[in-house]
């Protein structure tokens, strides 16, 4: 995944560390640098970072406040700021990644804009020859009841087919890309009879599976709300791998915190007005029905499932 | 560029007109869902509009205020709040576009992140077998001098080929995409016998000139932001093909703003410090320097550039 | 509330319809320009708008898709939108307000920072004798258990002193203002041996319950947003109001993302993980305890009341 | 400005530095939490940062990538990115500050969007009797020719009047809010047999010269962006001294950075199109007139003025 050269870039960004009067989080400091594989030709790594548990907690105490000094301690505060969704002291923690990772994965990320990204260039360099491919236990079929969905996988035979296909055409694209550049990998003119394409326009051939690198910065505030979104089961696998990664960062860098949106938005279910009556009338003992409810039969029985009841 | 049931589609939006008391802008109800080609097998058209001239200044004068009387007309107080960027009035008018456009254009374009976007799912519908090709005399050589710039036309022959190429790859990743979706055009299975791959993942194939489709949304100054950047000549003409075509919109839509925007914006030059030093110093008769002035000398050739003078 | 020159400007603004191309919503028409008093001296006015029900579905249909015809209205679509919070759509409506608020409820209003505003300028005209003060019943105690919170009213005769008080006060600071500034209300200089303060300055003397003007633009979603907040019994009764008649705007401007809204995000209760466990257990006859669950007993609480059980 | 406690806590924090591996600036360490008086009352000081010159670098280099390497030397690349507004590496960097203010500034300051806050709530607390008072000299006149600027400064005798009558009024503000509050400075009840108003109600009384405090954390870029314009003469003064005072501590943090600033933003002059012609015919030895240029006589005189020529 990494080159000689970038793993020896690492090891050197590791090895001098110098003295701050800025808050320091020891997991973000362990994991500072390192490459975190993700699907294979990809990665995710944290490359600087701000504050720590203790930099929402005296956000929310608004430092030389007299009002917050009865909150018990820092793991309550950050709950109770995490279950009301008082979103402002999460906002003063930052990170930074640097990641790698197929454009398809890309056009997904960048929607969300909170965010400062600085993404390598295709019209300034060449990109280079890596591409996702799915493994072939992910090359799953098309959902027949989710239309954005995926569903099982596809016939180990079907699945290595539709592999070499994959491959085939990258291979084939990116060919004719440096053929286009009328360079080779190495950046050396292959035929100097011909005049190479502008990287701008050659790039058009490649398809998006093709990876890409960039800076994502973001605080933590929508951080988190990137993660609630992408490292749920309703976005597509790629990027949930991705996802899961910062996730993983994020729960050695500020572990309250983590903590906290574990129980408060990855695992929260929030129940629709009418779901509530329907709740409460199961409390008490009573049988609702579908139909007298007001929910949509989809909604009905996505709320027995999240009940545990049989619909 | 568009089918018969596209324009049917756009014929009727422009067939009812409906009374309303907010502020309507002539020119841009002329424009009002036509669709605008770009690079041949994309548009740009309005399909929605808020505000005018009038709702900047008004904007400015904050409704029933005692200041702003003075002002002697709406021309000349457009052309201050654009002079001194002003810009918060402008943020009062806002437009909706509908696009298409190859995905390496969308890429440069959606990292503008004050926008609305809604765009064509390729995880929920099948994306159309549009490309985009550029005429042969855009098949543009890589600018020696200019790294993300490009140079003179390719030779007329080698424009062909390289054409050619492109065109080959595009109709053989888009035949691969339907076969792994195992999906004809018209949506109905090639081969009962196979399993379709998931939409999300097929689309991995596709190379990023193929065409997408989308809405974006802004408030004028966000726009004009857009098209300052966009409509310049630093921009790749593909995305700038766009910013000309929505900036003849915004001409007839609020054409006092657009006279503002061309004289205060797209015209603008700005002189850093130590260029204005030059200025002066050229404007008292003196011979100033490169050397002595503190510009590297690059940007003393610029300077003299836009100055007419020859460097 | 409004003066004549007010009233005859809203008039005249509602006098003259045109015809437009664009979505027109009969109930924003009705409601467009109009003042809704909030807080006795303060109102707020719909003063333009983009969009109806119907572009939230055009939105996520994405014009010319072929994914989303099987919907099966445009009622359900809004719906299932909410719920999922697929907030894209939503974005395409835009709002425009006109309001006259105390500057203490424009502190909390201003903190949402995804909106367009534009306000009367305290550096550039004269503020106006206009003051917020509370109805003797809204004079409350402070309260003993939320921090943030009020209790029961003052008893009348100390609100009444107490209200006294205020108007003293503001009354005083505004007489001084204008001795600062050496200026009348009717903007006459009241002594020509002495120099005014300048305005930028004189201002702050008052009393943050003086009232300013400002418009408001943001796009439905972002409006939502802002009225989950404020529309809630836990925000100060004052932005509370404003968001109270905002909502009744929206309700009449697009009343099926107004029943979205007020099923899946006003009325909507979110339950954490651990509050999952709870939940579930109760519903298979168990009795679960607090000391168990991983709540606290502030979460416990709330939990039972929420779902109506005695705790 | 500081109570003792708060200087104990400055000193505490200064006191232990712990090894990091990320990006050291020394100057921001140096500037670490130190208050910088501002306006006798106020301070700014920076509390927490990320990132330094070498950030910017690396984000436009984007890591790994090729094309970027023949550019000579950091602060030739920081200059250029600064000079074409290739504003994403700036965002990388990050500055936390903790500011005390007064609320009439701090309205200026929160209309900047793109930051984060966390502002002393003064429905959670109780605000200080701190305020700010201008010096005698500072007590300036309203412009004749500028709606939103000062003049010179009041005769010393009406500067004395007026400054006595803001401290009068301030003082009977807050001693009233106390009242209402029926509470001391230290918080202990005046007056059992009466109730205190809600903190939320009773903080109306105070003008908008009381002192406030909180965390404001911004990008490099949109922190540059808010000191071009507030560290800019058109800005008022007192928020201008805040700009100042956050400038400095810009210009020790991240040098080049800073440098290209002062040259390419802060002094940088922009002429209109317009203005361009005027200039180009200037410099071939014509006289261009007013009149015939199309500049206002207002631009016009602006323009004869930045370029050093009498008007």
């Amino acid at each position: 995944m990494l080159t000689d050269a970038q793993r020896a870039e690492i090891a050197e960004s590791r090895a001098g560390a110098n003295p701050t009067l800025r808050p320091v989080a020891p997991g973000a400091e362990a994991a500072l640098y390192e490459a975190r594989p993700v699907l294979e030709t990809g990665f995710v790594r944290l490359v600087d970072y701000m504050g720590d548990d203790g930099s929402v907690v005296q956000g929310a105490r608004v430092s030389y406040g007299k009002g917050t000094k009865s909150v018990s301690d820092d793991r309550n505060l950050v709950r109770y700021l995490m279950r009301h969704k008082h979103t402002t002291p999460f906002e003063l923690c930052v990170a930074k990644f640097h990641i790698r990772a197929p454009i398809f994965v890309t056009r997904q990320w960048f929607r969300h804009r909170t965010a400062s990204i600085n993404e390598y260039s295709a019209r300034y360099s060449v990109l280079e020859r890596e591409f996702y491919f799915p493994r072939p236990e992910d090359m799953a079929a098309q959902s027949a009841t989710n239309r954005q969905g995926r569903a099982e996988s596809l016939p180990p035979d079907q699945a290595e087919v539709a592999l070499a296909l994959l491959r085939d055409d990258a291979t084939r694209c990116y060919d004719h890309y440096l053929h286009l550049l009328n360079e080779d990998e190495e950046g050396r003119v292959i035929d100097e009879s011909r005049t190479g394409l502008a990287r701008e326009l050659a790039r058009m051939n490649l398809p998006i599976n093709v990876m890409t690198q960039f800076y994502w910065q973001a605080n933590l505030w929508n951080l988190l709300h990137f993660l609630k979104l992408r490292a749920d089961p309703h976005a597509q696998m790629e990027i949930r791998a991705y996802a899961d990664a910062m996730l993983s960062v994020v729960e050695t860098w500020v572990p309250l915190v983590h903590e906290a949106f574990a129980d408060y938005m990855r695992d929260a279910v929030a129940f629709s007005g009418p779901a509530m009556k329907v709740l409460r009338a199961m409390l008490d003992g009573e049988a609702p029905s579908q139909a007298e409810s007001g929910l949509s039969k989809r909604e009905w029985r996505e709320l027995m499932e999240v009940l545990g009841r049989t619909a």
